[in-house]
């Protein structure tokens, strides 16, 4: 397999675009299996006013269609949501790839206890991106993950 | 809560839609629980020649950016898929209406187990729609639910 982080780089280059973009700072690309790209993305939320592209939707869809996943790895900066985690295991994506899972904890124990071979890189770039982004806007942040406002998590 | 049978008409409605234009035959709608319509949607697949966009998604989409999914129901006219689930359950939408899980059992009873108020109604409809569907069509079948073409399922 071609090197975690070189793979992790696009993805993480992915982020720092929605970032640039007004948008929630996560990056994802899906690649084969011998490290060529077949799509890269970054969550829409902010810039196409849609709450159904997260990070990896965004580089499945550009992917585009395909018959096989078995043979693909995912990369994201963050540990994948519910939503994300899904996708992964309903298309057999044989690989995640995680920047890191310490400002989030999605689903990808699930993911390996259902046969995917899951990497958590705990990147300290992706750890201070997704801090800075939930420090700063928590509403947009929490809006993305589908937790509701409360006292503590205020609209 | 507005009759079941009344919400899963407008998801049937748009798996029809799909089906007329040649796509996979699966519709979806998300209302409030007065029963108002927030979106409604089908797999685009064929259409978008976008794999990312099944039933929920697009209903979900659709709906446009929400801060509390609590008091949605989601309707579907097929049980839904790890991806579609994973969707109901990181959102938090709180019910789900499927119109049949005889064709594709998805992720319902895991939705179930973690709290999500589901509902399957074994509409004959539905049943009828995706057995004709996949029957004609298992290799659109099998690639819409992530499924590799083998000897059983061919490519």
């Amino acid at each position: 397999m071609t090197q975690p982080d070189a793979l992790l780089d696009v993805a993480y280059d992915e982020a720092l675009r929605g970032l640039a973009e007004g948008g929630v700072p996560i990056g994802a690309a899906l690649f084969d299996v011998d490290g060529a790209l077949l799509g890269r993305g970054h969550n829409r939320r902010v810039q196409n006013d849609d709450p159904s592209v997260h990070a990896e939707t965004d580089a499945f869809r550009a992917a585009g269609r395909r018959r096989d996943y078995r043979p693909t790895i995912m990369v994201t900066t963050l540990s994948p949501c519910w939503y994300c985690s899904g996708l992964v295991r309903q298309f057999g994506i044989g690989t995640v790839i995680i920047g890191e899972a310490q400002t989030f904890h999605g689903g990808h124990d699930w993911l390996a206890e259902h046969g995917v071979k899951v990497l958590v890189l705990d990147d300290p770039r992706c750890v201070s991106l997704m801090t800075d982004f939930i420090a700063e806007r928590p509403d947009l942040w929490f809006e993305d993950i589908g937790v509701a406002p409360t006292k503590q998590t205020p609209a």
